[in-house]
């Protein structure tokens, strides 16, 4: 008996062998796949490589690999516009025959009117205006509600498509990846932390916990047994600059062992990650790509990088060439757009 | 070949059997085992069993499966005062030394004469003073050490134990159980966050990012390339009260569906959990046990239990009865000390 059913042993193994090695040849393909083989590319494989390796002398523990990655501009687009400022004029559309008093009230007077000029001279003030308008003096249960509507059917501007498929296919590999290896992903954006949290599961695949940013002050409310958490019109914490590691510090409680960013309001956020002991990643999306998505850098009155771009040349951090090292932007892009 | 192999297959079989049979009737055992088999037990585990049996009506996914506890007087003991404040006296005699000026104000002066009655009467002003000057003005991580140094080597008044030491037994199993039951647990204290991500991980299995408090404004600085975070003397988030559904709105982003307390203080993190829809739980944790820990609730000035009692006594929350629920309060009783 013995002798007969060694050769089919044999056989079967061979057989099972055939069939998981495309599975593993596969395998080795869906890391990062949208990544070229440039230097971004291997310095990652390299840092999660040295991390995870059991006994190697830059091993984290688990515990430990706390990844944070700012939203706009480095997960998702951040032009013409910061989209949830685009959300913000919709919604100032959207309200105004509740707010009759908006038509002599600027800012709101020049956004209904589509009077540029004004509005951009309102400036930041007329900005955090319209913020406040559309953001507070309501639950965040009703504020999350608007914010679904709206990115269930609002389309960018340049390329049709939803807000929330204009994510950077190479950034939602990146996270799996870390994922795969351990890392708790966190987004820590200048964003407001409601708002991302309405699409963070289920786009990124980061939980509402894990969602960290700039928040309203806000107040527990118990209308004869209604309860509700009503979103105040004052600012509790402005999630940029310095106040990122500042909410690192307050909400996770320990240091992060990778960063990525896009700016120079990612600045003290990637700083603080490099100024651990062990170990550290830091990295930064340079938009360098006018074709696919869009070129700005020093420039740029949005997602200005130039203080970040320098230090991130003199202390060698990655910064990825978006034009050259990614071979797909968006999810939608069905084939590579570049080999 | 065959023949001779089955009997020895079944004798293995058996063996392992009669190997594996005791572990089983242990790890039924194992579950809260320091509870006894009263309500609040049973009242726990039909909780879980139906939150987390797939096709139950009451079965809730793991990712919402969120679990909050508050600290002080529900995870370890609050008397003859919260630890922390009692940290903050040591702390102010530690630092005397270097603040000669302490001598002669108050409540300064009177703490380090022992002037029990002028400083109770300084009252919560005073005491927000002593809690400044020793937990601000200072990095989180000079703080996190002055703390760690503490609980290494304080013990406790009455016990002599460290005060990590003085943490509820059967609370502990119950993190063990919810974890262990694909629930994420928080601590949502009126502690300082930072003090209690010193031990909260080691004594709790509750690692930093869960750790929930009352936080004080801070700054990141940059001292010529020496980076830290400055604990700034003004409160940023008092974590007690409606404090406690406004900081999980904020930080957690959802709902809990179990939540412990012991306090009024408590109350309003107790309501919010059992507004939200589908099957949830609330506990009480009622401190009837003056010959083990200690026994108080309506006139206690530390960890007043009056309001959120009645509450819980008319909406059927589960109250747990230290004194006969409880078969060991304390991890460092060695047998259990009631039946």
């Amino acid at each position: 008996m013995y002798q007969t059913h060694r050769p089919l042993g044999a056989m079967r193994w061979i057989l099972s062998l055939l069939l998981v090695l495309p599975l593993l040849a596969q395998a080795a393909n869906e890391v990062l796949p949208s990544w070229n083989d440039g230097p971004s590319r291997k310095a990652i494989e390299a840092f999660v490589g040295a991390v995870t390796t059991e006994g190697s002398k830059d091993f984290v523990p688990v515990a430990e690999r706390i990844a944070v990655f700012d939203n706009d501009g480095t997960l998702w687009s951040e032009q013409p516009m910061y989209f949830q400022v685009l959300f913000a004029f919709d919604e100032v559309k959207r309200m105004a025959p509740q707010h009759p008093e908006w038509k002599e009230k600027q800012p709101f007077k020049a956004l209904l009117e589509g009077d540029r000029e004004t509005l951009a001279a309102s400036g930041m003030k007329g900005l955090l205006e319209i913020v406040g308008a559309t953001h507070t003096n309501m639950t965040t249960e009703a504020f999350s509600a608007n914010a679904e509507r709206w990115l269930a059917s609002a389309k960018h501007p340049r390329s049709g498509k939803p807000y929330t498929e204009m994510v950077f296919q190479p950034m939602l590999e990146l996270l799996d990846y870390l994922r795969a290896n351990g890392f708790k992903t966190y987004i820590v954006s200048g964003g407001e932390v409601a708002f991302m949290r309405v699409f963070a599961e289920e786009v990124y695949g980061i939980p509402p916990e894990q969602v960290i940013g700039t928040t309203f002050a806000s107040q527990f409310q118990d209308k004869d047994g209604q309860l509700s958490i009503l979103r105040l019109p004052k600012l509790a914490h402005n999630d940029d600059g310095p106040g990122k590691p500042e909410s690192i510090d307050s909400i996770i409680g320990r240091r992060p062992i990778l960063a990525f960013g896009n700016s120079d309001g990612d600045l003290q956020m990637l700083q603080w990650t490099m100024a651990g002991k062990g170990k550290r990643f830091a990295g930064l999306v340079h938009h360098t790509d006018g074709e696919r998505e869009w070129a700005y850098d020093r420039e740029s009155k949005i997602g200005r990088l130039d203080k970040a771009l320098d230090e991130a040349k003199s202390k060698n951090w990655v910064v990825v060439d978006m034009a050259r090292e990614w071979t797909r932007v968006y999810p939608f892009e069905t084939a590579p757009s570049k080999p």
